[in-house]
């Protein structure tokens, strides 16, 4: 369905901070930004670069007092994620070159540390998009979704042992789990429409079959109607604002609607 | 100042045909994409990906019957272009590396015949940016700006012994006469405002004294206000609309206004 | 086989001169450095960088007087091309993003002015790697193989009326006949086994069925033996010494043999 | 000087098992690759590709059995590494594009947590080059030298506890303390002549005054003769053999020597 997007952030700042933002979703394969709307006030000078991981990222030396950032679009998506059982297990040896950094370690996500877990919880699943379901379902049902209790250096070990966090933790701990297995898997960031409470969103995809899949711990069942802001290995990667300096955040608003009739 | 500018484009389909479209500025260092509208009628699937060149391409498998893509955008760019006649020519062993594919020849740009040409025009001339101004003038003054005599064929050679073209055939003859000197240039297609008549706009840019400095040989003055849809070589990398069958392209709209205030 | 692959040049220079060359073979896919040489006498500094295509590029700034580049290396290569004629046309909106720049006409390859040429060589063929091989057989029959008729600046379509020229001008026709049908099609150079007389090579491939494959239109069997040392749209992409000033060229000396046993 | 180096790996392997190596070194601004030999025992298939940081990556499916891999090369290299304590420290609104990646934390590099470490070392040090400088000579002075107390695990701040480590982990260390500070840092892994005991090594390089700078905060003094196999944000991107499944090291060998006379 095509869906009307926005996220406002509100900024108090006492001195001038450079700022790096993730916030214009970009056309790709699953999804077309039809409109979109990506306002600074006040106006300051920004440009905008790719990264490594092909994410748009806009960097702004932010003026002092308060700044607002603005952003919106109407992105045509798909309301259903593709689910497939029967998409297989893609040995290291057969993945593309690109796959390869998804199975690595990263920041948030010490895969290294977690085979153990992941072994348990895939004991009896078929190789593939089911160890992935189980994974996910696993975390779904054995980590609780709470606020206040995980924080920007928390990690899928700190997730897998405290077993309370929030989607960005779920999402970690899902990678973490694939990689521990060799099934290349990456943190997305985006948006989720009627996500309750409304927010910035984060979920992750595992390539299986050759392809990528869209998995996400924090819902029961799977769900589509999801614009993608940014991929990486993990948040360290998709921070949606990295501000290198002091600078108050004092309010923050998203909004995911159907898109209105032109 | 902030340009609104819209493009439309009405084809008549008998056969479903691959199109590649380059109707999408980016934002960069000299333009910011304040706000943006992207539509296709009727809406088929359309992805976007980036080009060697690092600019945005969409690609869509047309409908038959009537199919038409409207693009419209409100951009923030400088009102005037950078002039700087101290300027200096960057000797080949200092080129950065990604500058040098930019001092050979291209399909329409045969900088490898056109020397003599450029030595002649740039004889009494200082090197680096006054020779680039040369050539601009040079181009200005001798070649006579009509429609009709060239066409998607025609290249740097050709109007250099035509003395007649559009701004296509002055950006690539710049080009050219730049290169045989060892001066990177690159093709710029976008928007100009003011442009008489309205239409999409083709210029070029050289790489003098560590940066891309613009420059029109279809205009008597510097003038800014341009909006840059893509960077190429030359036509070849930066047609705006490549269509790989027939399509019949019954009408074409470009308008550049300065955008509404918000 | 292995095959012990060296080439040597030897300039006279009178002043300093920017030179760009393309000497160093790259392991990938299809063929595998074993070991390598790479000596510049007298030794002067010299960088390398990676092009738009892959390609590896050393760039140096020559010293006057006598300048040798001496390279040599053992590589790893398949004795047979693969041939595969029921590999099918891949319709352009299928296409891998990345291989659309190989089906737009380039500085010696207007493929835009040979659509009738090349219609009329695959008038009664299957669609797919029948055609390509249709065309290479073409210009296997039809093109005179002679040294002296075709220059720096010869294209595909000097190629088609003079019907004379050396590999290069075979491939550059190739490639644009290609292109002609929107079969995707890149210009190599490179080493070949029992190339009589011995030198550097040009051939090219054609993407059929989800890969590239190899065809040489200056033979009349598919033979494999072959070091590739780069890609490109055409030989304006892929000039293996490029040099930006007066340089002499006293001797070029080319080897291919096979591997001693280690 | 002219630097002979060698590295042999000798598995032991049950089962075939992925494996990607980085023991390529590449020509680049810093260093020139004159002869380089690869050898795999028994000789299987490989293919090699560039990562997201431009580093050469081998990738094999070895087979099971003995499996060797015999890597060697004569690189020219600087006798000094570079040293200017009137590099200074760009801001982050000035870095290049690139460079943002090395200034955000990593997996073995949680510069989110060092902040305070890191301000205490530079506490009364000239803001740049000194303050890279006072790191690399506080860990140098603060954390003991030894084997077996870090392993594949250990991350700076487990370091910055425990004050024992390798290089690899001074390495990380001093890049955590960096990037504390919004000085861009990245690892390096290669090799180093006369390093006691010899064996591959770890070092990192900070960008101050617009260009990257070599620190070793293993040695007491600069030191040059360096060949550089790989670039990362941390040992999490650049190891050098990195195996997906159980594969048993036997023998590790190394040696850098000064290149014979050719």
């Amino acid at each position: 369905m095509k869906l009307a997007i926005s996220c406002q952030l509100d900024y108090k700042i006492e001195y001038q901070t450079p700022l790096v933002l993730m916030l214009r979703p970009r056309s790709g394969a699953g999804q077309w930004v039809i409109k979109e709307e990506y306002l600074l006030e006040p106006s300051v000078p920004v440009t905008e670069y790719t990264d490594l991981y092909g994410n748009l990222c806009q960097r702004v030396f932010t003026p002092d007092g308060s700044f607002s950032i603005k952003t919106s679009a109407i992105v045509d998506v798909a309301d259903q994620i593709d689910v497939d059982f029967s998409a297989n297990f893609v040995p290291v040896q057969e993945l593309p070159d690109d796959c390869l950094i998804y199975i690595l370690p990263s920041r948030y996500c010490e895969s290294d540390k977690l085979g153990n877990l992941a072994a348990s919880i895939v004991a009896h699943v078929e190789t593939g998009y089911e160890q992935v379901e189980a994974i996910r379902t696993w975390i779904n049902t054995n980590i609780r979704y709470e606020y206040g209790h995980s924080n920007a250096s928390t990690s899928a070990q700190d997730t897998a042992q405290s077993r309370i966090g929030v989607c960005r933790d779920f999402s970690h701990l899902g990678v973490a789990l694939c990689r521990s297995m060799n099934i290349p898997a990456r943190f997305v960031v985006g948006y989720l429409y009627e996500l309750k409470p409304m927010d910035l969103h984060a979920w992750f995809e595992a390539y299986l079959g050759g392809r990528w899949y869209t998995f996400d711990a924090t819902q029961t069942e799977p769900r589509g109607n999801r614009v993608v802001l940014a991929y990486g290995r993990d948040a360290a990667d998709v921070a949606l604002a990295t501000q290198f300096g002091n600078m108050e955040l004092q309010t923050m608003w998203v909004a995911v609607e159907p898109a209105p009739e032109q």
